[in-house]
C-alpha cells in the first residue's frame, strides 16, 4: 500500500499529521491549490513549490471533458501531462455534475447530464469515475458521489444518501489501481446530523483510507459547516485524513482545523486574487481602493513571496486595474504562499499544543478588510 | 555622457555593436519587448531576464494617462516602479496620438487630443513629451513627433515633417536630464526618399546620439519599408545607433539588421503568443491546431527555454484553447526566447562576417507556417 496517515500530534481536536504517496509525502493540515483544467490559474508549477504547495487539485470533470481523460492517459497521466511531481488529487466530478451541468438525470446507476460546454450528452457511472480518475492517476481520488444542492429537503437528502453508498460500494470494487492511488470515502447527508453519522460509519464499514466531507460549503449557514465537521471528526477514525471538500477562507480554514479536519482544497485564494481581493494575515486587501494607489509598501512587508519581495501595492493595483496578467500572478502568489503559511502555522500551533491560543489570537483579524 | 554607442564589427550593411547606459550594456543587434503599461505582458521581470531580453520598452503615451507619470515619478521612476533593472527605453507617444486618441488637432506647438480611455482632453507638446518621459526615467527616450497615418498625401507629410522636425528642435532644448537618458531623433518623411532624407540630415544638424526610424509598418508596402531602412542607414552616421519603431516578424527584424538597422521593438512577439501564434526557428506554430492535440513534443525539442523544457504542445494547446493564463505565459516565453536567439544569432553572423549566408538560410523557414 503506497499510502499512509500517520497521526503525529493533537492539540484539543485539532491533529497534525502526515500522508505518504507515490509523489512525496504531505505534512498536515493542508491546503491543496485548485488546479481546475490541469493548472492552477496563473501559476507555474515552478511558483506553486515556492508558495510550498504540498499537494494540488484537478477536476475529474473538467479534464474528463477538456482535454479528456484519454489524451492525458497517452501523454502518461497528469503529473506528467502538466508538469507537477508532487502528490496530486482528483474529485469525484459530483459536484460539477451538480452545479455545472445540464438536464442531470440521476438514476441508480449513475448520471446522465449534459455538458456546460455544449451541451452534449454523457453518463458517469461510480465505475466510470474511477476509470477516469486511473486515467488521470492522482494520488488520492474519489468516489462519485451524488451532490445534494441545498436547500434540499430531508427525503431528497436521504434518498440521495443511499444512491451516494451504493455508489462508493461500487466504486470500491470497480478500483483496481490500488498500487498508485488511494481512493477515499465522500460523507453526504446534508445538513442532517443523523445522515451525515449515517453515511459515516456505513464508508467507514468499507474501510477507505480516508475521509472527505462533500457537500458543505454550498449555501448553507456556516454555524452548519462547524456543527457538522465537529460532529462527524467525533466519528471518523483518527487513523485516517479527513479532508472537507471545497473550504474555504482562512477563518474557515482555522476552524474547521479545530474541529479535527486535515485538508481543504478552495477556489477562493486564486480566484479572488485575480479579482484584487487578496488575503494576508492582516485580514483583505482589496488592492483596487484608492488609498492603495500611492502606496508603494509591498502587500504585506513581513511576507517572503515573490510578489512582497519584489513588488509595491501601487503596481499591483495598477495591473489589476488594468487587468494585466502579471497583476493576476501576483495577487495570486501572495494568496497562496499566505494559504501555505497559515496552514504552516496551524501545524506548528498544533505540535507545540496551543492551537486554541492561536486559533483565539488569529480569528479577530483574518475576515476583515484591511485599512 | 552615460550614453555611448560602440560600432564593433560589420558584414555588408549588418552591424554588430554596444550601447552602454547608466543601467547596463545593450549588444547590438537587439530586439526590445513592448512592456506597455509598465509591464510585457504576462511576463515577470526574472521571465524577461530568463529570456535574454536586454532592454524593454514602455509607451509614453499609455503610462502618462495610467497609472500616470507623476504617479512612477514618485514611485521613483518606471525601473523602479516595475522592478526592472536593465536599460529601458519609452517612445514619444506620437504613434499612439495618431492610432488611439480621438480628436486631435495638430498646431505648431503640439496636439490637442481626447484620450482613448475616457475622452478626457489632453494636450502633448514637445517640452511636455520631454517632462513625462524624464519623470519616467527611461534610458532611451524620443522626441515628441507627428506622425503621418498611411496613406498620406506628399502635401501632408511635407508638412508634418516641418512640425516634427520643429518639434525635435524644442524637445532637445528642453531636455535637461542628459546625466541619464539619451534623447533620440525621430526620422520621418512618410514612404517619399526625399522627404527622408531631408529629416534625417536636420536632426543629423541636431546632433542626436541615436536616431528612430519612425512612421513605418504603419500599412505601407514591405518593399517601401526595406528600400527606406537601407537608403536611410546609407545617410545616418556610422557611429550611432539606429532604432527602426514597431517592427516586426522575425524575417522583417534580419532584412532590416541587413539594411543597417541596431534596434527593435514590437508588439508581435508577445500579442500572437497570447492567441496561440507562436514564433519559432521553423517558422510560426499555430498552436491550437488539431495536429498538436495529442503532440507531446515540446514546441521545439532544441530550444532552451522554459516552456520548450517542460511542456509538451499538447499541453500548451489545451491551455491556450481554455484560455488559461499560463498557456499565455508559455507561448509568451518562448516567441520572446526565440526572438533574442534570434538577434544573438545575427549578431554572432555579423561578427563572423557571414550575415548574408546566415540570412539566405534563415529567410525561407521563417515566414512560414510550421507544419
Amino acid at each position: 500500500m503506497p499510502f499512509s496517515y500517520t497521526l503525529q500530534a493533537t492539540s484539543g481536536k485539532a491533529r497534525a499529521g502526515k500522508i505518504c504517496t507515490n509523489h512525496g509525502e504531505i505534512l498536515t493540515p493542508v491546503f491543496m491549490p485548485v488546479g481546475t483544467l490541469g493548472t492552477v490559474k496563473a501559476m507555474s508549477p515552478h511558483e506553486l513549490i515556492e508558495t510550498s504547495a504540498q499537494i494540488i487539485l484537478g477536476n475529474t470533470y473538467h479534464l474528463y471533458m477538456r482535454p479528456g481523460h484519454e489524451l492525458i492517459r497517452k501523454a502518461g497521466g497528469l503529473h506528467k501531462f502538466i508538469n507537477w511531481q508532487r502528490p496530486m488529487l482528483t474529485d469525484s466530478g459530483g459536484f460539477q455534475v451538480m452545479s455545472l451541468a445540464a438536464l442531470r438525470k440521476i438514476t441508480k446507476d449513475g448520471v446522465k447530464f449534459r455538458s456546460h460546454i455544449d451541451g452534449s450528452l454523457h453518463y458517469f457511472t461510480p465505475e466510470s469515475v474511477m476509470e477516469i480518475q486511473e486515467a488521470l492517476g492522482a494520488d488520492i481520488i474519489m468516489s462519485f458521489d451524488e451532490c445534494p444542492s441545498y436547500p434540499a429537503t430531508r427525503d431528497y437528502v436521504e434518498k440521495s444518501l443511499r444512491t451516494t453508498l451504493r455508489w462508493a460500494e461500487k466504486g470500491l470494487r470497480a478500483f483496481k489501481n490500488h498500487e498508485n492511488q488511494a481512493l477515499f470515502g465522500i460523507v453526504q447527508g446534508g445538513i442532517y446530523d443523523d445522515l451525515r453519522e449515517k453515511s459515516a460509519l456505513a464508508l467507514m464499514d468499507m474501510d477507505f483510507p480516508g475521509y472527505s466531507i462533500g457537500g458543505l460549503a454550498v449555501g448553507e449557514e456556516k454555524d452548519d459547516m462547524f456543527r457538522l465537521t465537529e460532529f462527524l471528526n467525533d466519528i471518523l477514525p483518527a487513523d485516517k485524513p479527513r479532508y472537507l471538500m471545497g473550504v474555504g477562507t482562512p477563518s474557515d480554514l482555522l476552524k474547521n482545523v479545530a474541529n479535527g479536519v486535515d485538508m481543504f482544497d478552495c477556489v477562493m485564494p486564486t480566484r479572488n486574487a485575480r479579482k484584487g481581493s487578496i488575503f494576508t494575515r492582516h485580514g483583505k486587501m482589496i488592492i483596487k481602493a484608492a488609498r492603495y494607489k500611492e502606496d508603494f509598501n509591498p502587500i504585506d512587508p513581513e511576507c517572503s513571496c515573490y510578489a512582497c519581495t519584489h513588488f509595491s501595492r501601487a503596481y499591483i493595483r495598477h495591473l489589476i486595474t488594468m487587468n494585466e496578467i502579471l497583476g493576476m500572478r501576483l495577487a495570486t502568489i501572495h494568496s497562496l504562499h499566505f494559504y501555505q503559511e497559515l496552514m504552516n502555522m496551524a501545524r506548528t500551533a498544533i505540535l507545540e499544543n496551543r492551537y486554541q491560543e492561536f486559533l483565539d489570537s488569529m480569528l479577530p483579524v483574518l475576515d476583515r478588510i484591511v485599512d
